[in-house]
């Protein structure tokens, strides 16, 4: 039996892929993080919708195997795209236990496009994408990862730039990024994408240093040549578009 | 007026977005590259379908705001993400000409997340997105941001690795990356996603050196815990699920 691994988009439904919503229509148990179920729960009332807490992973990867297994047709929801921190990986190594079921990954709109959408067009050109939560990837090594990003002259997206044991995540990334990068850097950020309470700001580098963001912001620093231009936050696409200008 | 700029995801129809599919049934106008326009011309038959070719990027954003100076409603496409290597920065540097009109990007599923998907899982941790096309950016600062990411120890996604003025792009990234990844580092690309003629490999990065590739190929290489499983190229989400394993 083939179980879905389905990518939602931002929070609003019609940020979904016409693909996502099909096969959602179709299955007959969906599976996700509690705060993405009750996002689909009006729409999908008649299915079994199961959940596991933030931190069950594994759980709610063995759950739809066991679903699948079952009989039933399953789909496992992620926000955004399920292959950027989301649960795809994680799905193929559970699977290895599982080898009578395939997994295929639907594909949705990542934070860092809807974000970047919201923002203006701040990864208009060559870029990187960091998590600075250090629950799955050791701290020094996303430092490493800010200092390459910086001296690569990349755009950068941030995921999970603060959370309730580390107020002080993205304070820490802006200090690393300030050794390399200039403090007029543009950059900018949203907070509760596609979500009621959505709210985006530009801001130089020394400023974000001191933003206040929680676990649901994505935070953009722009290349050397970003801009800030009427309240948007623009990477040119490169030279020949700077020439135009 | 307001300019809706909609990133169509890969090339089937329903890889888009409920949001940009809702925005196109209801426009006037569809601007685009040919080869877009000809995938959407069976169900918009009835609308204005303009176009430019390849190179005329600047002439088509202008056509988008004539367009809607005459009172119609318009959207321009691109494949894709329109944020990602796509017209969304263009149009806001044009649009200082055109202070009446308003634009709003509409995000869509990039090749880094639909050719992701259907390679496994190669994006699960921190990544780095690097053109290889020289037309915009200078090729010295492609070989640094290609030497940053793998000194970052990120995946990498490539975009344009070839093209007909430029064959041995992909030859000469490999090359600089080499210098610092091993050659059995787990790669990976998908020609046409989404469609027809879709094809998918995983090979070693020293493999990847002499693959044959074209301009509509995706190419990733793995990061130093990138793994095969079962035909699938998977980056695992980080060290406590490589705990688990």
């Amino acid at each position: 039996m083939k179980i879905f691994v389905i990518g939602m988009g931002p929070g609003k439904e019609d940020g979904m892929t016409i693909e996502a919503a099909r096969i959602l229509d179709e299955c007959d148990t969906i599976i996700g993080y509690t705060v993405y179920l009750e996002l689909l729960s009006g729409r999908y009332k008649d299915k079994e919708l199961l959940s596991t807490p933030m931190t069950k992973e594994e759980e709610r990867c063995r759950l739809c195997f066991e679903k699948a297994s079952e009989g039933k047709s399953v789909a496992l929801v992620c926000s955004g795209d399920a292959g950027i921190y989301g649960m795809a990986s994680l799905m193929y190594e559970i699977g290895k236990e599982y080898p009578d079921h395939d997994i295929e990954i639907i594909p949705g709109v990542s934070a860092l496009s809807s974000g970047a959408a919201i923002l203006g067009a701040p990864l208009n050109n060559d870029f990187c994408v960091i998590s600075l939560s250090n629950y799955l990837t050791p701290y020094e090594k996303t430092v490493k990862r800010l200092k390459a990003a910086a001296e690569g002259d990349f755009a950068i997206v941030m995921y999970n730039p603060s959370s309730h044991k580390r107020k002080d995540s993205l304070k820490n990334a802006c200090e690393v990024l300030l050794e390399v990068l200039s403090p007029d850097t543009c950059c900018g950020y949203v907070k509760n994408i596609g979500r009621e309470g959505c709210t985006v700001k530009v801001l130089t580098l020394a400023e974000l240093k001191s933003a206040e963001v929680d676990m649901f912001t994505t935070v953009f620093v722009g290349n050397s040549s970003t801009i800030f231009l009427g309240g948007k936050l623009l990477t040119p696409r490169g030279y020949n578009a700077e020439r135009t200008r």
